[in-house]
């Protein structure tokens, strides 16, 4: 009797996991991987093997949306079999196709979270979870020009007071902050709703929950010069911030008080 | 020399801590828990204890909030000290205010990040993380009025076309699921802005990550005679389905295709 198992790896490296995670990964008979949906600077495939005492097989993202019936389904509908993903395994759609694909085959699931950058990135800054709206994604203009949506999805939660964590197409680790700020000001050009300009407080996050981490507040004409290092990379957009989440960003973020003060 | 870890239990039991949790907290002089933010209905402290080799002190709201100077504060100016909390560390505001103290009396913090109900809720349904809008809380009427506010909140969240997660006031694990929605009924009666009726589609959910684990979508007139069992609960108000999440509610979460076709 088979299983497909998703497990999260949470953030940065292997030390993600969860003890939960470790262990129903150790008692699989065949253990796959992806590491496309996302990032993790400091992992080791190598390191993750011995640590799970099993051979790990990457699957691509063909491998995964095309050719999963062949490879890792036809595999669990036998064995106990997990695919192993970055962050909370369910944040990526894809994942999602993967799991009701083998609820229809009849192969019984299992599904092991972990840390998100969602609650992570929120964490970090000292942002209220609670004043999140929706999360979204800015498209690298090398892979997808910059859909209106991002600037509608950013105003619509500004609107209501809402945070926007805006997370930075992969793009092989080359669309940075500076370029993603960049495809906003070139929105704002044409929309002109006052959503960003150069004075605008924005937070860029880099490798969240790795020792190298940067959490970093500023105007946005300030981060537009700056190099964050390797990715990955995100950048929250904040709404109207409560005196604790003012605060917060700068104890923890280092956001100068004139930015702040800016936004009432 | 001191230092403040603030490190995140993640869901259900002590197997929610990653590995990178896991091994700070051995490497900690003293170890501190705080388990009223949420409820992990698997946790054993006695087990906790000796997974990590050490006495852990479980501290009272009243400990973080009024005493955090003179327990664990005047603790973390000479020793390496953790604070174990519920779910990714700072999803409860109570431990923001601790951080940040921590930082005005010059004390290193590290945060250490694990799983959250906010990435969790969404996984176990299928439906689509960036989907979600702002998150609320349904206060149990024997601690707190049920806000106008919450029904505002999802009101903004699906005009927009997001869904809702609504964590359920702890209250003691005594505020249940039929009862929160009788909340939202008689903010209905109220408002009479159609967010709620006896035939809306809403996902209950129980004891999220534990073995048994409860998933399931149908209209609120039928689970408002459901009993989920043991805390801790939340619901999901979904919003406008993709047909992929329509498919997830049917086979993550039994929905009857009637109250889907309903939602159109």
């Amino acid at each position: 009797m088979g299983e497909l198992l998703l497990i999260g790896m949470g953030l940065h490296d292997e030390n993600g996991l969860t003890l939960r995670g470790l262990n129903a990964a150790r008692d699989c008979d065949a253990l796959y991987a992806e590491l496309h949906t996302s990032i993790m600077p400091g992992l080791s495939v190598a390191r993750l093997e011995r640590l799970l005492r099993k051979e790990i097989k990457i699957l691509t993202r063909k491998d995964l949306e095309e050719g999963a019936e062949r490879t890792i389904l036809s595999k669990a509908k036998e064995a106990r079999v997990a695919l192993l993903t970055p962050g909370d395994p369910m944040s990526a759609t894809t994942h999602l196709g993967l799991l009701l694909s083998a609820k229809k085959l009849g192969i019984p699931t299992v599904l092991i979270h972990s840390t998100s950058i969602i609650t992570a990135a929120a964490g970090v800054t000292g942002l209220e979870l609670y004043k999140f709206g929706r999360t979204v994604t800015i498209p690298s203009p090398r892979t997808n020009p910059a859909p209106e949506s991002v600037y509608e999805f950013i105003k619509d939660n500004r609107r209501i007071g809402l945070h926007t964590l805006a997370l930075l197409d992969i793009d092989d680790g080359q669309f940075t902050i500076p370029e993603a700020i960049r495809v906003l000001f070139r929105l704002e050009d044409t929309k002109r709703d006052g959503i960003i300009t150069d004075d605008t407080l924005v937070v860029a996050l880099a490798r969240v929950e790795a020792p190298d981490c940067i959490v970093r507040a500023d105007k946005a004409g300030n981060l537009l010069k700056s190099n964050f290092g390797e990715p990955p990379w995100s950048i929250i957009l904040p709404s109207k911030l409560h005196f604790m989440e003012a605060e917060a960003l700068q104890l923890l973020a280092g956001a100068p008080r004139a930015v702040l003060e800016v936004r009432g």
